[in-house]
Protein backbone atom coordinates (compact mmCIF):
# COMPACT_ATOMS: atom_id res chain seq x y z
CA UNK A 1 0.00 0.00 0.00
CA UNK A 2 2.79 2.57 -1.03
CA UNK A 3 1.45 5.36 -2.24
CA UNK A 4 3.41 8.55 -4.18
CA UNK A 5 2.74 12.14 -2.95
CA UNK A 6 1.42 14.42 -6.12
CA UNK A 7 4.45 16.76 -5.26
CA UNK A 8 2.35 20.15 -5.41
CA UNK A 9 0.42 18.23 -8.94
CA UNK A 10 -3.08 17.88 -7.98
CA UNK A 11 -5.07 15.28 -9.42
CA UNK A 12 -8.02 17.09 -10.63
CA UNK A 13 -11.07 15.00 -11.49
CA UNK A 14 -12.86 14.37 -14.98
CA UNK A 15 -16.18 16.03 -13.47
CA UNK A 16 -19.01 16.07 -16.19
CA UNK A 17 -20.95 18.93 -16.76
CA UNK A 18 -23.88 16.52 -15.97
CA UNK A 19 -22.24 14.94 -13.01
CA UNK A 20 -21.80 18.66 -11.80
CA UNK A 21 -25.56 19.36 -11.99
CA UNK A 22 -26.62 16.14 -10.46
CA UNK A 23 -28.49 17.29 -6.92
CA UNK A 24 -26.12 15.54 -4.57
CA UNK A 25 -23.58 18.06 -5.42
CA UNK A 26 -24.13 21.46 -3.51
CA UNK A 27 -23.73 24.61 -4.62
CA UNK A 28 -20.34 26.15 -5.10
CA UNK A 29 -19.93 27.84 -2.23
CA UNK A 30 -15.47 27.48 -1.00
CA UNK A 31 -13.13 27.54 -3.46
CA UNK A 32 -13.00 26.25 -6.74
CA UNK A 33 -14.00 22.61 -5.92
CA UNK A 34 -16.99 23.97 -4.52
CA UNK A 35 -17.06 21.84 -1.23
CA UNK A 36 -16.26 22.80 2.31
CA UNK A 37 -14.07 20.63 3.91
CA UNK A 38 -17.09 19.73 6.17
CA UNK A 39 -18.86 18.49 3.08
CA UNK A 40 -15.05 16.49 1.61
CA UNK A 41 -15.04 14.78 4.87
CA UNK A 42 -18.11 13.58 5.33
CA UNK A 43 -18.28 12.43 2.00
CA UNK A 44 -15.08 10.76 2.18
CA UNK A 45 -16.28 9.11 5.18
CA UNK A 46 -19.13 7.92 3.77
CA UNK A 47 -17.44 6.25 1.30
CA UNK A 48 -14.54 4.63 3.94
CA UNK A 49 -17.98 3.39 5.23
CA UNK A 50 -19.71 1.83 2.15
CA UNK A 51 -15.94 0.47 1.25
CA UNK A 52 -15.62 -0.97 4.77
CA UNK A 53 -12.29 0.66 5.38
CA UNK A 54 -13.32 2.72 8.41
CA UNK A 55 -15.97 3.51 10.81
CA UNK A 56 -15.59 7.62 11.33
CA UNK A 57 -18.65 9.63 11.84
CA UNK A 58 -18.91 13.52 12.58
CA UNK A 59 -20.52 14.12 16.32
CA UNK A 60 -23.51 16.03 16.04
CA UNK A 61 -22.90 19.83 16.86
CA UNK A 62 -23.97 19.92 20.71
CA UNK A 63 -26.80 22.14 21.33
CA UNK A 64 -28.81 23.22 24.61
CA UNK A 65 -32.29 22.74 23.84
CA UNK A 66 -34.36 25.11 26.47
CA UNK A 67 -38.03 24.30 24.77
CA UNK A 68 -40.10 22.44 23.41
CA UNK A 69 -43.90 22.17 21.58
CA UNK A 70 -45.72 19.08 20.57
CA UNK A 71 -47.63 20.40 18.53
CA UNK A 72 -48.50 16.68 17.32
CA UNK A 73 -48.35 13.37 19.52
CA UNK A 74 -45.51 12.34 17.44
CA UNK A 75 -43.71 15.18 16.75
CA UNK A 76 -41.27 17.74 18.90
CA UNK A 77 -40.66 21.04 17.60
CA UNK A 78 -37.47 22.89 19.02
CA UNK A 79 -38.93 26.04 20.00
CA UNK A 80 -35.47 27.88 21.81
CA UNK A 81 -32.45 26.35 21.78
CA UNK A 82 -28.25 27.66 21.59
CA UNK A 83 -25.39 26.12 20.09
CA UNK A 84 -22.84 25.34 23.08
CA UNK A 85 -19.56 25.21 22.55
CA UNK A 86 -17.54 21.76 21.48
CA UNK A 87 -15.33 19.91 24.32
CA UNK A 88 -14.56 17.03 22.44
CA UNK A 89 -13.65 17.07 18.12
CA UNK A 90 -15.75 16.61 15.46
CA UNK A 91 -14.51 13.52 14.11
CA UNK A 92 -13.55 10.45 16.27
CA UNK A 93 -14.10 6.73 14.77
CA UNK A 94 -11.88 3.43 13.98
CA UNK A 95 -10.05 2.15 11.76
CA UNK A 96 -7.72 -0.97 11.23
CA UNK A 97 -8.51 -1.48 14.67
CA UNK A 98 -7.49 1.56 16.47
CA UNK A 99 -9.41 4.87 17.94
CA UNK A 100 -8.92 7.60 15.42
CA UNK A 101 -9.99 11.46 16.74
CA UNK A 102 -9.18 14.58 14.49
CA UNK A 103 -10.53 18.26 14.51
CA UNK A 104 -10.95 19.78 11.27
CA UNK A 105 -10.79 23.67 10.39
CA UNK A 106 -10.55 25.90 7.26
CA UNK A 107 -8.71 28.79 6.66
CA UNK A 108 -8.74 31.36 3.80
CA UNK A 109 -5.14 32.74 5.12
CA UNK A 110 -2.39 31.97 2.92
CA UNK A 111 0.73 32.04 5.08
CA UNK A 112 -0.83 30.84 8.97
CA UNK A 113 -3.98 29.05 10.57
CA UNK A 114 -5.36 31.09 13.10
CA UNK A 115 -4.90 29.20 17.06
CA UNK A 116 -8.62 31.29 18.28
CA UNK A 117 -10.09 28.38 16.02
CA UNK A 118 -9.72 25.65 18.63
CA UNK A 119 -10.51 25.58 21.72
CA UNK A 120 -8.26 24.43 25.33
CA UNK A 121 -11.09 21.57 25.87
CA UNK A 122 -10.47 20.20 22.38
CA UNK A 123 -6.66 20.44 22.61
CA UNK A 124 -6.36 18.86 25.93
CA UNK A 125 -8.73 16.21 24.37
CA UNK A 126 -6.28 15.55 21.65
CA UNK A 127 -3.90 15.52 23.65
CA UNK A 128 -5.34 13.16 26.36
CA UNK A 129 -6.22 10.67 23.10
CA UNK A 130 -2.98 10.06 22.27
CA UNK A 131 -1.76 9.66 25.12
CA UNK A 132 -4.23 6.85 25.44
CA UNK A 133 -2.79 5.10 22.63
CA UNK A 134 -5.04 6.68 19.94
CA UNK A 135 -4.66 8.49 16.62
CA UNK A 136 -5.29 11.93 17.31
CA UNK A 137 -4.90 14.73 14.32
CA UNK A 138 -5.93 18.05 12.69
CA UNK A 139 -6.76 18.38 9.30
CA UNK A 140 -6.23 21.93 8.17
CA UNK A 141 -7.18 23.40 4.56
CA UNK A 142 -5.91 26.66 3.04
CA UNK A 143 -8.50 26.97 1.11
CA UNK A 144 -7.01 30.11 -0.85
CA UNK A 145 -3.87 27.66 -1.80
CA UNK A 146 -6.60 24.86 -2.15
CA UNK A 147 -4.60 22.53 -0.24
CA UNK A 148 -5.55 20.77 2.78
CA UNK A 149 -2.74 18.49 5.34
CA UNK A 150 -2.98 16.13 8.03
CA UNK A 151 -1.02 17.42 11.22
CA UNK A 152 -0.27 15.13 14.09
CA UNK A 153 -1.48 16.30 17.78
CA UNK A 154 2.11 16.49 18.57
CA UNK A 155 2.80 18.88 16.56
CA UNK A 156 -0.06 20.86 17.04
CA UNK A 157 0.04 21.10 20.77
CA UNK A 158 2.96 22.83 21.28
CA UNK A 159 1.86 25.60 19.07
CA UNK A 160 -1.17 25.99 21.24
CA UNK A 161 0.06 26.02 24.66
CA UNK A 162 3.42 26.78 25.02
CA UNK A 163 4.68 29.01 21.68
CA UNK A 164 4.25 32.93 22.06
CA UNK A 165 1.87 32.95 18.93
CA UNK A 166 -1.63 33.51 17.63
CA UNK A 167 -1.42 31.17 14.82
CA UNK A 168 0.90 28.44 13.12
CA UNK A 169 2.46 28.99 10.01
CA UNK A 170 2.10 27.53 6.82
CA UNK A 171 5.63 26.38 6.66
CA UNK A 172 5.66 24.26 9.87
CA UNK A 173 2.30 22.52 8.99
CA UNK A 174 4.54 21.84 5.19
CA UNK A 175 7.29 20.71 6.93
CA UNK A 176 6.03 18.52 9.58
CA UNK A 177 2.69 17.91 7.88
CA UNK A 178 1.43 15.67 5.25
CA UNK A 179 -0.31 17.01 1.89
CA UNK A 180 -3.84 14.86 2.06
CA UNK A 181 -4.68 13.79 -1.79
CA UNK A 182 -7.71 14.44 -3.26
CA UNK A 183 -9.86 12.70 -6.20
CA UNK A 184 -12.89 11.97 -7.28
CA UNK A 185 -13.69 9.05 -4.40
CA UNK A 186 -12.36 9.30 -1.70
CA UNK A 187 -12.32 13.34 -2.09
CA UNK A 188 -10.04 13.71 1.00
CA UNK A 189 -8.20 10.40 1.19
CA UNK A 190 -6.62 11.50 4.47
CA UNK A 191 -6.80 7.66 5.79
CA UNK A 192 -4.20 7.26 2.64
CA UNK A 193 -2.02 9.13 5.01
CA UNK A 194 -3.27 7.92 8.56
CA UNK A 195 -1.83 4.87 6.65
CA UNK A 196 1.61 5.76 6.11
CA UNK A 197 1.87 7.83 9.22
CA UNK A 198 0.82 5.92 11.59
CA UNK A 199 1.00 2.33 10.93
CA UNK A 200 4.52 2.15 7.87
CA UNK A 201 7.21 4.01 10.18
CA UNK B 1 -7.29 -4.75 39.38
CA UNK B 2 -9.55 -7.40 40.61
CA UNK B 3 -13.28 -6.38 41.83
CA UNK B 4 -15.75 -7.97 43.92
CA UNK B 5 -18.97 -8.00 42.77
CA UNK B 6 -21.49 -6.39 45.12
CA UNK B 7 -24.17 -9.66 45.16
CA UNK B 8 -27.34 -7.56 44.72
CA UNK B 9 -26.22 -5.09 48.02
CA UNK B 10 -25.98 -1.74 46.89
CA UNK B 11 -24.19 1.36 48.01
CA UNK B 12 -27.02 4.18 48.40
CA UNK B 13 -25.12 7.53 48.75
CA UNK B 14 -26.00 9.59 51.51
CA UNK B 15 -28.38 12.62 49.58
CA UNK B 16 -28.75 15.26 51.96
CA UNK B 17 -32.22 17.05 51.08
CA UNK B 18 -29.95 20.26 50.15
CA UNK B 19 -27.95 18.24 47.98
CA UNK B 20 -31.09 17.01 46.49
CA UNK B 21 -32.64 20.18 45.78
CA UNK B 22 -29.68 21.64 44.01
CA UNK B 23 -30.09 22.75 40.64
CA UNK B 24 -27.60 20.01 39.21
CA UNK B 25 -30.02 17.07 40.54
CA UNK B 26 -32.95 16.48 38.47
CA UNK B 27 -36.21 15.20 40.27
CA UNK B 28 -35.85 11.87 40.90
CA UNK B 29 -37.68 9.85 38.08
CA UNK B 30 -35.73 6.56 37.54
CA UNK B 31 -35.45 4.27 40.50
CA UNK B 32 -34.42 4.71 43.77
CA UNK B 33 -30.67 6.25 43.36
CA UNK B 34 -32.79 9.02 41.18
CA UNK B 35 -30.41 8.65 38.74
CA UNK B 36 -31.28 8.12 34.91
CA UNK B 37 -29.21 5.40 33.35
CA UNK B 38 -27.45 8.20 30.95
CA UNK B 39 -26.87 10.65 34.28
CA UNK B 40 -25.20 7.52 35.46
CA UNK B 41 -22.80 6.88 32.45
CA UNK B 42 -22.00 10.38 32.02
CA UNK B 43 -20.98 10.49 35.71
CA UNK B 44 -18.45 7.51 35.17
CA UNK B 45 -17.34 8.76 32.33
CA UNK B 46 -16.06 12.37 33.92
CA UNK B 47 -14.47 9.83 36.66
CA UNK B 48 -12.69 7.99 34.36
CA UNK B 49 -11.24 10.84 32.33
CA UNK B 50 -10.44 12.41 35.40
CA UNK B 51 -8.61 9.30 37.11
CA UNK B 52 -7.21 9.26 33.35
CA UNK B 53 -8.30 5.75 33.16
CA UNK B 54 -10.40 6.50 29.56
CA UNK B 55 -11.47 9.06 27.61
CA UNK B 56 -15.33 8.01 26.45
CA UNK B 57 -17.62 10.80 25.91
CA UNK B 58 -21.62 10.93 25.30
CA UNK B 59 -22.09 12.30 21.58
CA UNK B 60 -24.41 15.36 21.13
CA UNK B 61 -28.30 14.09 20.37
CA UNK B 62 -28.39 15.28 16.62
CA UNK B 63 -30.76 17.76 15.94
CA UNK B 64 -31.86 19.81 12.68
CA UNK B 65 -31.56 23.15 13.18
CA UNK B 66 -34.26 24.99 10.62
CA UNK B 67 -34.33 28.44 11.94
CA UNK B 68 -31.97 30.87 13.60
CA UNK B 69 -31.87 34.57 15.16
CA UNK B 70 -29.28 36.80 15.71
CA UNK B 71 -30.79 38.82 18.65
CA UNK B 72 -27.30 40.16 19.57
CA UNK B 73 -24.10 40.62 17.26
CA UNK B 74 -22.57 37.65 19.81
CA UNK B 75 -25.18 35.06 20.41
CA UNK B 76 -27.63 32.64 18.09
CA UNK B 77 -30.87 31.80 19.02
CA UNK B 78 -32.14 28.52 17.36
CA UNK B 79 -36.29 29.01 17.10
CA UNK B 80 -36.82 26.32 15.09
CA UNK B 81 -35.09 22.53 14.94
CA UNK B 82 -36.34 19.28 15.23
CA UNK B 83 -34.87 15.93 16.88
CA UNK B 84 -33.04 13.46 14.20
CA UNK B 85 -33.02 9.80 14.88
CA UNK B 86 -29.20 8.54 15.98
CA UNK B 87 -27.02 6.71 12.81
CA UNK B 88 -24.89 5.44 15.66
CA UNK B 89 -24.59 4.96 19.22
CA UNK B 90 -24.48 7.39 21.98
CA UNK B 91 -21.04 6.58 23.44
CA UNK B 92 -17.76 6.05 22.17
CA UNK B 93 -14.34 6.56 22.90
CA UNK B 94 -11.15 5.00 23.99
CA UNK B 95 -9.88 2.89 26.52
CA UNK B 96 -6.43 0.94 26.99
CA UNK B 97 -5.81 2.14 23.12
CA UNK B 98 -9.07 0.11 22.27
CA UNK B 99 -11.58 2.00 20.34
CA UNK B 100 -15.20 1.53 22.65
CA UNK B 101 -18.49 2.16 21.24
CA UNK B 102 -21.77 0.99 22.83
CA UNK B 103 -25.57 2.12 23.43
CA UNK B 104 -27.27 2.71 26.77
CA UNK B 105 -31.15 2.38 27.61
CA UNK B 106 -32.81 1.37 29.90
CA UNK B 107 -36.61 0.11 30.89
CA UNK B 108 -39.05 -0.79 33.59
CA UNK B 109 -40.02 -4.16 32.74
CA UNK B 110 -38.55 -6.72 34.56
CA UNK B 111 -38.28 -9.35 32.16
CA UNK B 112 -37.32 -8.44 29.05
CA UNK B 113 -36.43 -4.98 26.77
CA UNK B 114 -38.10 -4.30 24.70
CA UNK B 115 -35.99 -4.59 20.65
CA UNK B 116 -38.19 -1.33 19.68
CA UNK B 117 -35.50 0.66 21.73
CA UNK B 118 -33.17 0.34 18.97
CA UNK B 119 -32.79 1.69 15.42
CA UNK B 120 -31.47 -0.86 12.72
CA UNK B 121 -28.75 2.09 12.13
CA UNK B 122 -27.49 1.51 15.03
CA UNK B 123 -27.56 -2.11 15.01
CA UNK B 124 -25.68 -2.13 11.89
CA UNK B 125 -23.06 -0.04 13.45
CA UNK B 126 -21.89 -1.61 16.73
CA UNK B 127 -22.11 -4.75 14.44
CA UNK B 128 -19.31 -2.68 11.31
CA UNK B 129 -17.04 -1.68 14.86
CA UNK B 130 -16.81 -5.35 16.02
CA UNK B 131 -16.26 -6.08 12.68
CA UNK B 132 -12.92 -3.27 12.66
CA UNK B 133 -11.83 -4.58 15.59
CA UNK B 134 -13.08 -2.35 18.24
CA UNK B 135 -15.37 -3.36 21.22
CA UNK B 136 -19.31 -2.82 21.36
CA UNK B 137 -21.74 -3.51 23.87
CA UNK B 138 -25.09 -2.33 24.89
CA UNK B 139 -25.77 -1.11 28.67
CA UNK B 140 -29.15 -2.05 29.99
CA UNK B 141 -30.74 -1.44 32.95
CA UNK B 142 -33.51 -3.14 34.17
CA UNK B 143 -34.87 0.35 35.97
CA UNK B 144 -37.16 -2.16 38.43
CA UNK B 145 -34.85 -4.30 39.10
CA UNK B 146 -31.99 -1.74 40.16
CA UNK B 147 -29.70 -3.93 38.00
CA UNK B 148 -27.19 -2.73 34.71
CA UNK B 149 -25.73 -5.33 32.48
CA UNK B 150 -23.38 -5.06 29.60
CA UNK B 151 -24.14 -7.08 26.75
CA UNK B 152 -21.59 -8.01 23.79
CA UNK B 153 -22.87 -7.15 20.46
CA UNK B 154 -22.38 -10.47 19.00
CA UNK B 155 -24.98 -11.56 21.30
CA UNK B 156 -27.21 -9.07 20.44
CA UNK B 157 -27.53 -8.63 16.98
CA UNK B 158 -28.90 -12.30 16.36
CA UNK B 159 -31.67 -10.93 18.61
CA UNK B 160 -32.77 -7.55 16.64
CA UNK B 161 -31.75 -9.36 12.97
CA UNK B 162 -32.58 -13.20 13.20
CA UNK B 163 -35.12 -14.05 16.02
CA UNK B 164 -38.22 -13.58 15.70
CA UNK B 165 -38.93 -12.03 18.95
CA UNK B 166 -39.78 -8.55 20.13
CA UNK B 167 -37.67 -8.30 23.64
CA UNK B 168 -34.74 -9.98 24.63
CA UNK B 169 -35.61 -12.02 27.44
CA UNK B 170 -34.08 -10.73 30.96
CA UNK B 171 -32.90 -14.42 31.46
CA UNK B 172 -30.75 -14.22 28.13
CA UNK B 173 -29.18 -10.81 29.25
CA UNK B 174 -28.85 -12.94 32.59
CA UNK B 175 -26.95 -15.69 31.25
CA UNK B 176 -24.82 -14.07 28.66
CA UNK B 177 -24.27 -10.27 29.91
CA UNK B 178 -22.94 -9.05 32.86
CA UNK B 179 -23.76 -7.74 35.80
CA UNK B 180 -22.25 -4.18 36.30
CA UNK B 181 -21.32 -3.35 39.95
CA UNK B 182 -22.25 -0.10 41.12
CA UNK B 183 -20.61 2.34 43.70
CA UNK B 184 -20.10 6.10 44.22
CA UNK B 185 -17.55 6.24 42.23
CA UNK B 186 -17.66 5.63 39.35
CA UNK B 187 -21.56 4.58 40.06
CA UNK B 188 -21.87 2.38 37.09
CA UNK B 189 -18.17 0.92 37.05
CA UNK B 190 -18.84 -0.77 33.90
CA UNK B 191 -15.13 -0.45 32.49
CA UNK B 192 -14.11 -2.99 35.25
CA UNK B 193 -16.62 -5.40 33.05
CA UNK B 194 -14.83 -4.40 30.20
CA UNK B 195 -11.44 -4.86 31.31
CA UNK B 196 -12.56 -8.46 32.77
CA UNK B 197 -14.61 -9.37 29.52
CA UNK B 198 -12.57 -7.77 26.78
CA UNK B 199 -8.71 -8.23 28.11
CA UNK B 200 -8.17 -11.34 30.12
CA UNK B 201 -10.21 -13.93 28.74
Amino acid sequence: MTFHYPNGKKYTPNITKANKNRSSFPAITHGKRGMTLEEDINESNKYYRATNQAIIHKKPTPIQVVSVDYPQRSSAKITEAYFKQPSTTDYNGIYRGKYIDFEAKETKNKTSIPLNNFHTHQVEHMQAVHEHGGISFLIVRFSTLQRTYLYDVTHFVPWFFQHQRKSIPLKAIESEGYLIPESYAPRLHYLQVVEDVYFHQ
